[in-house]
């Protein structure tokens, strides 16, 4: 961790502020184009360029035979530049010629589908001869390019498991083995952990285990679960093969990989350990009216991976992506409001996928900085525009946010066995809880951090707990020591109900979180689809409602009309010193907004800033000098004014400092207090 | 048969009474569980349990070698606790070594998709090294277990082609080769069964055939048709392989296997003739307005297969299943209800899946009867009441209803010749059809039996036909004698098109079904999704209508608006001292109650008890000394009052007897007359 | 083409007048029925039959050995019947033997899934041994009856592509690395044509290059684009070798084979040069309210392939089909109706599929000219007065009609590009866009052609372009070149997006349509799913808008609303001698027609006949000798009567000649002036 600071240090002296700039594809390009692209660059702010994603096939046409020559010319034009290259290890999409020689490095889907080349990332993550050709181009990539001035970051791989989230291949059955002997050493703990003896799926050595591949029915979900952790994990063995090489022959260099807009693939905690830095891809959609409030949620777990340490917004798009059915233009001002709410949110940098629109290809409809119709054009414009402003600024870049007052729990294993089948319904999903319970602290301006169960959670006033299906006895005992010491904890249904192995814990939900909640759930009653069942005093639950024993808790509201009429559907316990809510349901948005401002107010949690005006956020980021700067976002489509506690001044603003602030339709401020 | 009715009598003595219990799978739990286990059976009023189904992989752990040490255990304990067994033979789910020695064992769906193990029933049904595993352990435990006191019926397999309704592998390929030949002698017959004239698909010999597996376009239907029949063939081969170690080993043991929730699979009719006593397993939905009726139409398939014989409700949900998208749980009462539903449909057990709650595995949010909150909770105690409700009862078991009024024309080979495709509407389902008739019989609480075509008819008023798509002469000869004698029959359309090799009638339909209806189909006009047609003289029809040319019949509702208006769409034709009614469309319900008022005016057919109120469902079971039993089923969530024709005695009640009934809310009685 | 043209006078002359029958599949009949199908044909007034479709396993039972006795029985029948035989080669579905003997040839589909035996058209287009297999027996066919009186057409295979678009095996990934061999010559030509330097997608060889298989996300969609190419060639290889045959044994006879309903599959404009005479299937579904409208450009489409050549309509239903989910029955009067209204837009053949009804197969519900009903119903009646009619008749057969006012641009090059994924929307597909602008002009009775980018467009007055996004620079200047010449251009959105390689052009869309429209695209915003944006002056726009910067374009309707508020929404551009329309989105069918209005008045576009009454549609024909037959079609359900601008005699009524004609519901009229 000391030698990953300093590899910190120095990538942030050399930045000097908030990164700027894209991927850089030149390859794609006559080199012609690329003296343009430089001008282009320097007029737009540019100041990183992620370089090499896809070039392997271009600097390894043939198996061994390197062609760097025309790499280096782009690497010297960057570095007369001045722009800091995030350079990739290229192994991200392997050449036509590797799956020719060798197929049985192409992945399987479950049902025994071979997925072919012809589009990217084609390799089976457990394939040792992808590995080897992989960290072999890693090396010479390395070697070549290790005293390069351009050199300011290592870009391992890109968006690792993006469109292939496990191989089910005999190559990764074999792999899968290996890891269940090193988690289990013997077949019976191995039995034991799956529940062999249901359905006579006993086995008697390791080398009878598959993968979970397509069956007749329902898999068994110890087998999917365990899955889901192999697949995460020979993902980061990729990854981390190419680390170990590159710390080895650049050790001052900082490593980092791009993950993909929050997913269950990766268990990023994890992975979060083995990175110098955070970065991130991040597609909110135009035409969600959610979409903000959604990218917020993913940037508070980016921060949160490595507790607080800016991140970098490595991907968003300028505009339109192409991969949704209906691909929407970001309105005038959009990115740059967007752009900075990622700042807000912790980013150190703001990149985009892609500098320059491709002509051809799976992704020439994908915005670009510079777009088919070239500079004059508003994407450009606004691009250059933005670039301009952040290179002007005394930026925040560094600042991390003051101590938050609210704790999200979320944990990817939870996550994984969640969404596993045979469950009471299956209309039950993390993230759509998680934003459920986020979206009424977001709309206040409650900043929050996101943290893996078992994390320290004494700085926090309020913990929250989204189906938290998944907990093992020591994180509950974490849970109940914070409530005992406190603290406020909110947890909603379907939590508590198996350990880590998918089995019940003994007594049924909420297993080791019933103390501190003070209930047992006896019969969990999921409502039909459309369904929705009455809440006194007031309001409605949907999706979930179950029948409660409480023992010690107190019913906040109740279940009004139907067979659990009566019975309670939101229960608050002290305990301790602290207090513990639970949710049986899942209450109308109103509903929900209402308890958080009544959690909130008991908790003593407090927003960034008070008083807002819908639609407007704030958070804000402390510098090493002790300085709070503020950003306010106005999300809306109308001006709006806005009250400040005391006089601050708007660094992007030309006003004075003042204490009525005027923010424009997708205004942005970034405020300090005057003193 | 008559050897079938001394197992059978031995059986009925052994259990005294209405069975009661569930699937017992103590390989889930320590032995130090399984003394709790009998002591809340005998607690529960348990008699009987489903034992091993599961149970291959731990009995068998490597191939040949056997470990039954533990296993005798549990049937010790059984015994000494007086609970029956229902012993498996334990093939229903083979352990991984098979896969990994035979992986020719899996089954291949029809795209070639290989079905792996990890859930259950993995496993070709033609597999001749299945099939020989199978029998070699049933050998096995029936030579174990043959004079154990426990031992009281077999259970062979278990669900068969619950998940695998067909293979079509290349070892099911050189199975069907065989079975057409069997079937058709020469490849000529073959050509000609199948129509191979058409699309160009004329065998030159038996080697070219192969299954119907996944094709250009629409597959030939005779072919489709066929590995339907020969799908039911392989797996009652399998059953019978099994039936037949055990009928040596175990001759006065009586045998049974549990059928699935009405399904396409499997021809009922011609598997009845192997068991010695149905066994069946119902889950309905608690979601489902129509679920009682649903599950009754089900019930009297049961009965039906084997004249009137009582069967066994194997399995049923004590609250929630696990399997459906949102599994609601059963409000209080319901389980009563419904499982005294079954009784009063002619079952002699009320059994669950399963005893205890699985902590791990794919069925771990199935509900169970000692539920994961264990004795403490609804569940648990309901299933107490119940059990012991039974215990105390001079019950109904072992009687027959009398002789039912009503007979409903079902048929496995129509079911699958129905629902094959490039038919006129693809909204012809068979089951649907049947429960379009089978409800206002079913609300107007009149007995009716289920029958093959073909079937001695002379004892009912009314024979309804839904939807006979295929009908051989022969069938169709004896509908006619039926009605030439004095019956009533009601057909609806899309009836008497082909014969059982899915070749048109000439002269199209109804087929050979034309001189009893009186008319000829010469169009048929499938209406579009959502779209409706008036009748006149009132209702509306849906799904269906078409042009008929009416030869006898006469008109009891024209077609009203659209092409087909003034046209024929419900007809009667006096043929011989009966009466054939046949409708062209498909009544809304309000239409369909008042045409079945009508008919069973006409035809005589009688309710069990005339005048209950809205909700409430009779059915009678006579004893063999000519006791009637009455039981009333109050399905609605309010209390009734039900007047009785004569004083009677509720055997579930402490009042004396009445001809005034109060039924609470979900509530039951069983009646008998005051003599 | 001399040669077609002696071919097709011949014909011609052979069938005197419109050609009348279908196809017939004797080898589903016993003997005996045949010579009553001989003499129902000459009742119907049926003049020439499909024969030997699927007879290919009838004729060569086993490789090499052929049976054509039956045959011959046929033909003579036919032949003393004075009934013409369309022969086919017998090709479209290969006997059981051939998968037996060579599983290679069975196609594969993307994913890797075989097309079994058991339907029709199980062949990979490129396979050797299956072109072998056709070719020898269509030299047998061929050779047998070259010199037969009956023999009149050739109908080489069937409904190519019908069913397997694109085959995705070995086989086939050989072929396609020798055509893009052909195609590109080198590697490196293929990698720009390509744009394989995105995603690191470069070959070093033509070995390493696969078909489009199922790939992890999005696949090359030059790839892709070129695979439908290849698709395209490969099944027109197995037309050209069957042809070439023929060409050589009868070289005077005709030869054809059937188009299936306008789909994307085979590039026709290409086809149509390897055929003497056009075929086409045309199956409109009654259940659909625009059902004549599209089939009448599918009419247009065929007649324009060979330059107003009259055209075959092979097949239609009598009927109902049975493919689809709800096959609905025309109602009375539809089948002639739509059969004329094929004349009307040039057919010289009005044709069924088939002659007699099914007793089995895949295809038994699909209606025929004799149904199983027989001759005592609605169809055949409908059948028999439609062939007397059209025998009767001083027919309009090998007229063309005069010099059309408009045409319709389409490319199937750009239809397959189009629909390819990853764009900005995609809900974009070429036939609805296509439809969108030939309803106005259908509902008005504008005669419509259909032609390829780069025609000569010197003859119109209008020329409609919907949504050709792929344009290469000489097909635009071509259209360029037409405006300024004094021509009117419509041009819908998303046009001008591509070259012939799926690369955007530089400067992005419209690409070289930019300086006849006046105008460039700077970004594209595509709504959202049932969005729409208001139009000023009236009228709302869906589906997509943009972002348009004018360039000599000036705006006719801007948008009214949202982030595109006030600008252009449809612009003209008045260029050179003409006028250039846009339209930057897809507006409601209202304003699409007065649209229409507006831009038909500007261009001097004249309806066929004035003042017809809604639902009324109108198309001549003009005969060698200069006579104008008139075809009139009353849609409606009720009668209309049309005035007529002179005095007409209709050749299929009773009156004398009359400027007030009265058409029944359904009805027709054939006009001549009254000269």
């Amino acid at each position: 961790m000391s030698q990953s600071h300093d590899r910190m240090d120095r990538l942030r002296r050399r930045l000097g502020g908030i990164a700027y700039g894209g991927d850089y594809n030149p390859e794609q390009w006559p080199e012609e184009v690329w003296d343009e692209d430089v001008r282009l660059m320097r007029e737009a702010g540019v100041s990183m360029v992620s370089l090499g994603i896809f070039s392997w096939a271009m600097v390894e046409p043939a198996p061994g035979e390197y062609d760097f020559g025309w790499f280096d010319r782009v690497m010297d034009l960057l570095a007369d530049a001045d722009v800091a290259v995030c350079l990739a290890t290229m192994t991200a999409s392997p050449p036509p010629w590797l799956a020719r020689l060798h197929p049985e490095t192409l992945p399987e889907r479950e049902d025994g589908t071979r997925l072919w080349p012809g589009a990217r990332q084609h390799y089976c993550p457990s394939s040792p001869v992808y590995r080897e050709r992989a960290t072999a181009l890693a090396e010479q990539v390395a070697t070549r390019y290790r005293d390069h001035p351009a050199l300011a970051l290592w870009h391992i791989g890109n968006e690792y498991g993006c469109h292939v989230r496990a191989c089910y291949c005999d190559v990764s059955a074999e792999a899968f083995r290996r890891w269940l002997l090193a988690r289990y050493g013997t077949v019976d703990e191995l039995n034991r952990a799956w529940s062999t003896a249901f359905w006579s799926q006993r086995y008697g050595s390791f080398e009878e285990v598959l993968p979970p591949r397509t069956a007749p029915t329902f898999r068994n979900p110890a087998q999917r679960l365990d899955y889901a952790r192999f697949s995460s994990d020979e993902l980061l063995a990729c990854y981390l093969a190419e680390r170990e090489v590159l710390a080895r022959v650049t050790p001052g260099v900082a490593l980092t990989t791009n993950f993909v807009p929050l997913a269950r693939t990766l268990d990023l905690f994890e992975w979060a350990r083995h990175l110098d830095v955070i970065s991130y891809d991040s597609y909110p959609d135009p035409h969600d009216a959610d979409a903000a409030a959604r990218a917020a949620f993913g940037y508070d777990v980016m921060r949160s991976l490595r507790g607080g340490q800016p991140w970098l917004l490595m991907e968003q798009a300028p505009s339109a992506v192409n991969w949704r059915t209906r691909n929407a233009a970001k309105p005038p001002g959009v990115m740059r409001l967007w752009s900075w709410q990622a700042i807000a949110h912790g980013a150190d940098a703001v990149m985009f996928f892609q500098w320059r629109q491709s002509r051809g290809g799976a992704e020439k409809f994908h915005s670009a900085m510079v777009p088919h119709g070239g500079t004059d054009t508003r994407t450009f414009q606004e691009i250059r525009d933005l670039g301009q402003e952040l290179a002007a600024l005394s930026s925040p870049a560094g600042a991390r946010p003051p101590q938050a007052d609210v704790a999200i729990v979320m944990d990817w294993h939870n996550w994984w066995a969640l969404e596993l089948d045979a469950h009471p319904s299956s209309d039950l999903q993390f993230l759509g809880a998680a934003l459920e319970h986020y979206l009424p602290l977001y709309e206040a301006s409650v900043a929050c951090d996101v943290v893996r169960p078992g994390a320290d959670l004494s700085g926090y006033r309020l913990v929250v707990v989204p189906n938290l299906y998944l907990v093992e006895d020591g994180d509950a005992a974490s849970l109940e020591e914070y409530v005992r010491n406190g603290g406020t904890l909110l947890i909603s249904f379907f939590s508590g109900v198996v350990d880590s192995s998918d089995r019940v814990h003994p007594g049924g939900a909420p297993g080791p979180l019933a103390p501190v909640l003070g209930l047992r759930v006896t019969e969990f009653w999921p409502l039909a689809q459309g369904e929705t069942v009455g809440l006194r005093p007031d309001g409605s639950g949907a999706l979930w409602s179950e029948e409660l024993r409480l023992d010690g808790a107190e019913a906040v509201a109740c279940f009004d009309g139907g067979e659990t009429s009566g019975r309670p559907a939101i229960t608050r316990h002290r305990f301790g010193a602290g207090t513990a809510w639970y949710l049986a349901t899942r209450p109308d948005p109103a509903t929900m907004r209402r308890l958080y401002d009544d959690v909130r107010r008991e908790a003593g949690v407090e927003p960034v800033l008070s008083g807002l005006p819908g639609g407007v956020q704030a958070r804000v980021r402390r510098a090493g000098d002790g300085t709070d700067y503020h950003v306010v976002l106005n999300h809306a489509d109308e001006p709006v004014t806005v009250r400040l506690p005391v006089p601050m001044r708007d660094h992007l603003g030309k006003d004075g400092p003042t204490d009525t602030l005027r923010l424009a339709a997708r205004g942005v401020a970034l405020l300090t207090a005057d003193v």
